[in-house]
């Protein structure tokens, strides 16, 4: 194999594959990425078992040929050469000798047959959406995801087609997050578990703004990610997700419409007091056009008023305020909408197009 | 006690006085902040028994008093203040009341009178140097001091001020690295070793330029470096300082002049084949106009070859490229020259006029 590259190029793509590359393994290929030169393109190719990338790299093929390399060294050397030509060879001892300028190195590779290849999958029904979207539909959802594996179902995210829009779940039992977005052309109704380490990964390497498109390909198992010349592809996680309309309900008994950055700015300062070890709530004493937050911890005291316009009963409710925080954060709107339906019921933060929807459950305060 | 501050000067003197705090201690009072506003001013007053800092905070004394507060919880609440007037006042419980806007803390203080004051330093001589200088002479020398404590003088740097220069020499029995810069005015000779950790803490305090002033006093057991409205203390380390002179040498057998930028890359693409566990050197092969820099370990080779102008025998040596990188990085100029005596001895970096020695220990490679 004999291949070159221009600096940047190379970088570029080590870079993407670098992130489906295992971390911890008991199976040192798959620390590596595979370097695929053996038909007419270049493709770079990692696989941890559970995440796929291949992405075909602009180069050169002097010489055919495949070989996997340890990853993180191949990296760590592309990072650090000059700007210019690289080369890369192997010869018949599978090193991979890799030059640039007068600089040489010469690492030991492993036999690409050792490579678990991607599985070829059936790319049935595909939506398009543009990386900015999908970007944003991922960050805006994937932290309330459940963190620890007891329910499988829980550490993905549910991605539902249905009259060509998007709806995007996430769901950890204490809360809920929800945001849809419309897809252009027709699609076919789809309804797929994706599992949130992928989606993490994907939103990472999305670079591309409004005008740069992601074609998403659902087959019965699997995902796949395509955009510019890159591939992601995932394994599916199996199950019925959770019935979400069950939990979303269209009463109140309160509604209070709140700046943002107010609330967000508040629960933030809130938020220092508490520790690990004692989880307390933030108390919201919703009365007329004023909201009162306090807080009382082992560490101190928080009182602070922000203004509001009610509509419905007074309450006294009491929130964890990192989940508050979490998802203040992802909205864009200057003003929201909280609706509640009693002390011990979910809140709800939407907009009236319900292109958003958070869900979070309330701490028990009356005991 | 009762006073009011800006937002932005309050936490600007917290973020001072913090660097002061102690983080692992078994005397909670030394996690502290005191807030001394017994006189006409108010001071923020930190101390981990080794560094000691005392600056004085714009603001308004409505009612004079002494209070101690725990230093990552007022941080914490300072910086997620609003930008506008926060008050701070005590009541006969020694709780404290931060109030901004419409925000309020009550967090539990402590008496005043458990915190260690600073020491009372005599002001014997002193010597006055840019904020800027100083800063550049301890990041340029700092990290050749040793890690561990076997040896306490090597944790330590040599300030000495001998005929207006000021002289700064750090050594961890691998390297030396030496910097002198000239004093305006008239000083004492002096000859002191200041603790490693304080002079990182003054270095990343400092955030003056070329035209702010630091002035430094010694005394037989402490150094205080005083600029703006901050006073930052340390005691010094005792000891007899190691003889550097006589480990400095006018003699060489082969001088190389080398692009410093050149040089560096080139160590740094070889310390990435460097594994802790395995030290293995880089050979430099110097012969007329060029430097053959090779490095081989269990992760790979590298072969490179760089140009020189050399004076004297060609020479085969070895060094670990960490110690290499660590000089060249802070070195500003832009062909340095090195000086080799044998493959056995230390070879120098410097400069003409010796405003920098960086002395470095080979590897022996003839084993």
């Amino acid at each position: 194999m004999k291949l070159t590259f221009d600096h940047s190029e190379l970088l570029k793509s080590v870079n993407i594959a670098m992130k489906a590359v295992s971390s911890k393994t008991t199976m040192p290929i798959l620390e590596c990425i595979l370097i695929d030169a053996s038909a007419s393109e270049i493709k770079f190719i990692s696989n941890d078992m559970e995440l796929g990338i291949e992405t075909v790299v602009k180069g050169t093929i002097l010489e055919k040929g495949r070989v996997a390399i340890d990853a993180k060294t191949f990296f760590e050397i592309v990072r650090r050469l000059p700007d210019n030509i690289v080369m890369m060879e192997t010869n018949e001892n599978l090193i991979v000798r890799i030059t640039c300028e007068k600089s040489k190195f010469d690492i030991p590779g492993r036999s690409a047959d050792d490579f678990p290849y991607l599985p070829v999958v059936d790319r049935k029904d595909s939506i398009r959406i543009t990386q900015y979207s999908l970007r944003q539909i991922i960050n805006q959802t994937i932290f309330s995801i459940a963190v620890n594996e007891n329910n499988k179902l829980m550490t993905g995210e549910l991605f539902e087609v249905e009259n060509n829009n998007l709806k995007v779940v996430s769901l950890d039992g204490h809360r809920i997050a929800i945001r849809r977005i419309e897809l252009g052309g027709e699609c076919a109704d789809r309804r797929v578990v994706i599992p949130g380490k992928a989606l993490s990964e994907v939103s990472r390497i999305l670079d591309g703004g409004l005008e740069d498109q992601v074609t998403v390909y659902f087959s019965d198992d699997h995902v796949i990610f395509e955009f510019d010349r890159t591939m992601i592809l995932t394994r599916l996680i199996d199950g019925e997700y959770f019935n979400v309309a069950q939990m979303l309900s269209g009463d109140y008994q309160t509604k209070t419409v709140i700046n943002k950055q107010d609330l967000l700015s508040c629960m933030n300062r809130a938020s220092l007091l508490v520790k690990e070890s004692d989880k307390m709530p933030v108390v919201m004493n919703i009365t007329d056009d004023t909201i009162e937050l306090s807080i009382n911890t082992a560490m101190g005291s928080m009182d602070e008023t922000i203004s509001t316009v009610k509509d419905g009963k007074d309450m006294v409710i009491g929130f964890n305020p990192k989940f508050m925080i979490d998802a203040l954060r992802v909205i864009e709107d200057e003003e929201i909408s909280i609706y509640y339906m009693s002390p011990i019921a979910p809140c709800f933060i939407k907009d009236d197009n319900e292109n958003y929807i958070y869900l979070i459950l309330p701490v028990n305060i009356s005991r």
